[in-house]
């Protein structure tokens, strides 16, 4: 039976043009912001500019902070935090794809954060000190994929001691005070990270789809809605980045596969990103491209678990029907189906094409333990449905070869 | 193309036996709460002396204004208001239905408000002048219909001067500040009333669905979605209003179809509720049940316009085929499909089933005079798609015959 709490306070000002409205929009929360930026491309593709011409024009001071990584690093974040006191930076605006955002929520945190930030990351067998206070954050993603313009999580890679650990915040001051959605800024988004953000937002919404409870009838529907949503509009996007409407309905649907609409009371976890976190810290790859190898694989294992649930998916988003068939036959068949969408887009569906070299079985083994370290119930294993062993995990990769 | 704005901070804490929690979650906006509540059923159900003890146990002191209509009255809201002041109360709690709900809204602004109240309702050719402060409201529904527990909207029936008018406000400040809803609270409301509430949400949800702007297939989705479920679950919870479960997938279900998560980015209009409104307005009729005469018509009046839309209705809803038909077809297939549902669970719907007496072509005129007092376009039109001319209302109540 559902009971569950929600809260979700970010305002969004979403549509083409938008951008225009960043100045105004921060103007409300601070007067210095630190400006929080990846690689350089919002600077190639003049929305850099854009945006400090808004925030001028408005009256707000920038303090540019470049050079977020994709992954993005505790270290990093620890040094944007630094020059946001020195610079008595009073706002923060993340703008780039999921790494920025994510980087951007927790400097604005660790801002006010009394000691090591790290402590307000999950790691398994130490409870994370939440923050509870941060200054305020805007969010313009450049990218849609991750959702996180309109949610209160971040993903950050712990990098110290020799350690590295892809692990996660969530708490409520990390809520964006705005996020600023303009879908023309996803327009020079290539194929294939166009093709990552697809997988990223389907699987946002597969994982609560099937580790979440029984009796979520209107969250099965609007996670159906969502993958029959970019199934349509997904390949147009691939296919031509310049169509702004495709980029329109795909980001919109990013934003709603995140931000606690479809999730909400279904108590779902996350198995297939945790397992995708420990690749991409390793190997640096770009999330969306590890969860279209991961995610088919973990399906795959997890069918045979919940083969009705599974069965529903074949049918609802691939109107395969069940005549003939026993429930797990129709549950495989949807799965193949959904890897045969990820591949027609240009996504990877194997360790082998992820360009991370030969993996050993051993290998596997430690990306299995790597997993574990960040996150585990009371009896070791990884939360879903099912929860996983160490060995589940190794079969779920070793599926993925 | 979409462009929209979304914010809906409301804390929603739902779950059977939340209701427990109020006193803890009221104590966090003031010390001394005007409870308000309707007729008295919450009283006989034992809910009101809980939510007393829950409040005294957290130190919250209880002013009690009860007696607050169906269809509120805003000289009610103001007497309810004036109450307040009075004895000092810094926030409003209501807890019932729609009603009671949407009159605390309003009751927590007026506290605040500089002026007349009825200033901040609309009305055609006078702009309001919305509300900047309220006391923190808080929501407790008993009822699974309206969805004004996590919304920023209220309905209130202007009765002074001879008029009798039933018209709305929507501002932010209005937002509940916590929804604390408790599904065991509905199991007491009859079979009507249960009924009533399914069709107050299915047309929550149909007003955006064939109202909205052209591309939007992700809310289509959810709208979808919605509906679907309250057509599994509606039903059971007609039947057996102690079905716990029924009860709340369809409370569930009643606050997305008005929390803004459905709606967003349509553009919507809700010519349907304000044709309703006069009717309840003038004659104390349950809102639902004026609906489930009103829906019906309106629909096959603007099917012809948009039939597409009615088309896919009917194959998304009802799963009707489309083979050998013409859309318009399909379309009022879907229709009367729609219509033998709410038969099904007991509403009525034709206008000779409301209890009203006879019903002249004079008045069906009056309706149509009454319902573009509140709301017109520059043309004089009732918002809507199609627009709806004086004629048009008349005609589809005439439909409703």
């Amino acid at each position: 039976m559902m009971k569950f709490e929600f809260y979700n306070p970010t305002r969004l000002i979403f549509g083409a043009g938008s951008l225009g409205q960043l100045g105004k929009v921060v103007n409300q929360y601070g007067k210095k912001a630190l400006l929080v930026i990846g690689g350089g491309s919002v600077k190639k593709s003049g929305a850099f500019d854009r945006a400090v011409a808004s925030l001028k024009a408005a009256g707000v001071l920038v303090v540019e902070f470049s050079g977020v990584e994709p992954n993005p690093r505790l270290s990093t974040v620890v040094r944007a935090s630094e020059l946001a006191k020195k610079e008595a930076c009073d706002v923060v605006i993340g703008m780039g794809g999921g790494s920025v955002m994510d980087a951007s929520k927790v400097i604005a945190a660790s801002v006010l954060y009394e000691g090591d930030p790290k402590d307000m990351l999950v790691r398994a067998g130490k409870a994370p000190r939440l923050p509870e206070r941060a200054l305020p954050i805007i969010t313009v993603p450049t990218l849609a994929a991750t959702g996180s313009e309109m949610n209160n999580g971040a993903v950050i890679t712990i990098d110290d001691e020799g350690e590295k650990l892809k692990t996660f915040v969530q708490a409520e001051v990390l809520y964006p005070r705005v996020a600023v959605v303009d879908p023309e800024l996803t327009m020079t988004v290539p194929k294939n990270h166009t093709a990552f953000g697809v997988c990223d937002i389907i699987t946002h919404v597969t994982e609560g789809y099937f580790n979440g409870i029984d009796g979520t009838p209107l969250q099965d529907r609007f996670a159906e809605g969502v993958i029959l949503t970019v199934l349509e509009w997904g390949p147009k996007a691939v296919s031509d980045g310049s169509d702004l409407e495709a980029r329109t309905q795909v980001q919109w649907a990013s934003i709603v596969a995140l931000n606690g609409w479809v999730q909400v009371g279904t108590n779902g976890a996350y198995p297939v990103h945790m397992i995708e976190h420990t690749l991409s810290a390793l190997y640096d790859i770009p999330h969306g491209a590890g969860l279209a190898v991961v995610n088919p694989a973990w399906m795959r294992f997890a069918a045979r678990f919940r083969p009705e649930r599974f069965a529903q998916f074949a049918q609802r988003i691939f109107g395969l029907t069940a005549t003939g068939k026993d429930t797990l036959s129709l549950a495989m068949e949807g799965i193949d189906k959904f890897e045969e969408f990820l591949r027609s887009i240009g996504c990877p569906t194997r360790l082998s094409e992820l360009g991370i070299g030969e993996i050993t079985e051993e290998m596997l083994f430690r990306y299995a333990e790597e997993t574990l370290k960040v996150l585990q119930d009371e009896e070791g294993r990884l939360p879903g449905r099912p929860s996983l062993r160490k060995e589940d995990i190794v079969e779920i990769l070793r599926m993925a070869m």
